[in-house]
């Protein structure tokens, strides 16, 4: 007989060097292109689960409050697969909990649905490899495929359900690069990524882009892998530009960036133009994530918390991914 | 023997409701697709040009500045031409002024070149067709092809020179649509236009977009035909947002619009929500350009001039194009 334990885990969020946008699979989140990312130490999501014997319904609770409806369902459906592949039917109770305002506009699906992952799967007595993890992380939300990674991570697109994951690119150390998250915004986006992504299609160019993406994402791997600051710092902005493309041609258009993104974008390109490099990236919402290495880390955060329209900024650097907590939150 | 006399002309800018992006024919300026525009009763060039047989050089004075370099080359070009037509060889003076400052950000070669169209082969004694006028025009700068017609006009993009010209879609009281020209820069632009056009053509979206433009200038044309704002607005910024992506996807990126110009972009959609309706539309420059009707004028025009950044703005509508003035400038 499986034991069924208390088990938590903690996963960073990541940021997107190469986004997923736009599904094959809507259902099971099958990307139509491979993407790239680093993950967020200081942006944590710690997840406890519990699958207990004497609960009636699962019991979600996110940030302290039980949530009902759609945020519910979601979580649920990645409990029915743990019990599935753990062949039990015992409800589980789970909480959990950000260490970065959830209106910060940094997505938390990706560390939340990661440690999710792992908490569950381990509590219903399941060992996951890597793999599996990446798996199972990726149906509760794509983009979590990426966080169970340490450091620099490629999610391969795959197919089918079971060839669609994650592997690592390179170790945290591998090079010093910095996210510095800067918030501009922390109203909840008019769009979400969901409709984002079902809207990509819409858009006369979306086929073009994924011929882009091609060459682009070997071309940005290679730079990473050079630690060519230059091109690697071009190609992300342009792939950054080309996903808020998509969605401004999308039919009707989004609009996830604002009048201070753009200025943050402007004083980037101002401050490379002094040597002190640091290269934007944007996901589906106004706040910038700002590339560069730890030796520009302390000039550019200095430089972009004057820009009118900045509330803050986090700095990130890529770590560990997914793994076991002591923090139970219950 | 032709009489050589003192002629001026007056001819309004114009504001494209489908843009002139990329030429097929750099030297010739024929475009890859057909252009929609209305002409601005408030930003004119006026230009007087006299062929005089005591002249050594053509003399070209611009704002009461004589100019050599590139900027009398392309006068001296149109100048030829002329001569050639007239079987002349005598030399000219040209004087030319704004009545709208340089520095608007409201481009003035298409105003200023059909001016110069029109003084130029008057005083050559030449009689031109609108249609040759507005070919001599373009010769000069694409998008002065449609200065010359009044009210709404469109550039049929033709594929030789002499079957490149604009013709009048409606007369000028036909819509009582506007132009409230948002001044929000009054910097020199990074890139010209010419750049632009010269660049559009390594966006990897250069090719879908002349498919997309196909239905969607027919479209735009139906809708200001039926005087449809809804959908004409929303093809408008559609077109917009597309040149912007053109131009941002160009390589390297072409950057026109800054902070402020979104900011605009954002108080016009908040705006509709409340029914009043304004559309934007941006050329190769941050500037805004808010389409709407004269019954909201007033309400966008008192609101926008409160977005910080905004420096001005200069109220337009449909007016007469290209025609003859007695305001002689020398």
């Amino acid at each position: 007989m499986i034991e069924l334990t208390k088990k938590s885990a903690t996963s960073p969020a990541n940021i997107a060097f190469i986004k997923y946008w736009g599904k094959k699979n809507s259902k099971l989140n099958i990307p139509y292109n491979n993407s790239i990312s680093m993950n967020l130490d200081s942006c944590l999501t710690t997840t406890t689960v519990h699958f207990m014997d004497n609960l009636k319904e699962d019991e979600v609770v996110i940030d302290c409050k039980k949530v009902e409806g759609e945020a519910r369902n979601r979580v649920v459906r990645i409990l029915d697969i743990v019990r599935t592949w753990a062949k039990i039917k015992t409800k589980a109770k789970v909480s959990s909990i950000n260490n970065f305002p959830s209106d910060a506009g940094v997505a938390s699906s990706a560390s939340a649905f990661s440690a999710l992952a792992l908490a569950a799967s381990s509590s219903a007595g399941l060992k996951l490899s890597k793999k599996k993890l990446s798996i199972l992380a990726r149906l509760g939300s794509g983009s979590a495929s990426r966080s169970v990674i340490s450091g620099f991570s490629e999610w391969k697109k795959g197919s089918t359900t079971n060839d669609s994951y994650a592997v690592q690119i390179e170790k945290p150390s591998y090079w010093d690069l910095r996210d510095i998250v800067t918030i501009v915004s922390s109203e909840k986006k008019e769009k979400s990524s969901t409709e984002g992504h079902g809207a990509a299609l819409t858009s006369p160019y979306f086929k073009e882009r994924q011929k882009e993406l091609i060459s682009r994402t070997n071309n940005l791997k290679k730079a990473f892998l050079r630690k060519d600051i230059d091109t690697f710092g071009k190609l992300l902005e342009e792939e950054t530009l080309d996903l808020h493309l998509i969605a401004m041609t999308s039919k009707p258009p989004i609009f996830y960036l604002n009048s201070t993104t753009f200025a943050v974008m402007q004083v980037l390109r101002e401050l490379r133009v002094k040597g002190i490099k640091g290269y934007y990236t944007m996901d589906a919402g106004p706040n910038v994530h700002i590339i560069c290495r730890q030796k520009d880390v302390d000039i550019i955060n200095k430089t972009i918390k004057r820009v009118p329209g900045v509330k803050s900024t986090i700095i990130n650097k890529a770590r560990v991914g997914t793994r076991f907590s002591n923090n139970h939150l219950f």
